[in-house]
């Protein structure tokens, strides 16, 4: 290695090694957001990738079972790969089971909410830029609109 | 969802299944590179997400067993997580074994390559900006001068 790369090595160290079960050497656990200013239930955030030269970061996050994310929207779209367990997510007006290595694009201003399992928990990679809008919330009339249709109203009651 | 979301949709879809062993619907395997345009044996590339809405890709790498990637440099950088099998790999003068769900962190032009085991694949996901530089050989030089370290040579050998 030439002095060159040597002066521009990364804060990151090279190799962080996988301690099992979705955890990580020189991965810190984060909460997900900050309390109160959102609906969640039991789910961290780990950023394995937030290195400035690139465009996008790569989170980890995980809910616990019965948990889930926040309901909500945004412009910037997310690339989500299942890393771990099984649960279910809202998408737009879709509403499927995931499970293990399943692929999520989550497009420009769709409703998203993600849900483990009742016996599992539901791990996934999110790839997303790091310039991003942040994320909106639904109005009552919104929620009111998404629980028209049963089989969201079911998901969003955890069912 | 309102009609403004309907018309933004993505051409990828939503929702895109693993069919196990890191294989997905709806997701294509390519050559990895042009045959004969640099140095590299069994591997293939996936690109999981590709959306120009993202500044990165996300791609999956499997290097059948006894293969490998180009040993190769940049000015981009990679963020890499093992998700398949196992294998050995070298960034700048470090050689590691890795395995799933390892990390690695590819700083800028530092010589990098990923070898599976000689009785396992390894697959990789591959974070990478779409807006990148191309990728560098090393000369006959630098590859002697890598060579000059014990470990870089056994690696590069397949040892």
């Amino acid at each position: 290695m030439d002095d060159t790369t040597a002066a521009r090595l990364p804060a990151l160290a090279t190799f962080r090694r996988s301690t099992g079960a979705c955890r990580w050497e020189g991965v810190d656990e984060h909460a997900y957001k900050e309390e109160g200013s959102a609906p969640f239930r039991a789910i961290t955030r780990r950023v394995l990738f937030g290195d400035p030269r690139l465009s996008c970061e790569l989170r980890y996050f995980e809910v616990a079972p019965g948990g889930y994310s926040t309901l909500e929207r945004h412009e910037h779209v997310h690339g989500v790969m299942i890393l771990r367990g099984a649960g279910t997510c809202l998408v737009g007006d879709e509403v499927r089971a995931v499970a293990e290595h399943d692929l999520v694009s989550i497009p420009p201003m769709a409703w998203h909410q993600f849900r483990a399992a009742p016996d599992a928990p539901l791990g996934f990679l999110c790839m997303v830029d790091i310039a991003r809008d942040r994320p909106r919330l639904p109005t009552e009339a919104e929620l009111a609109a998404l629980r028209r249709d049963p089989a969201i109203a079911a998901f969003l009651d955890g069912g």
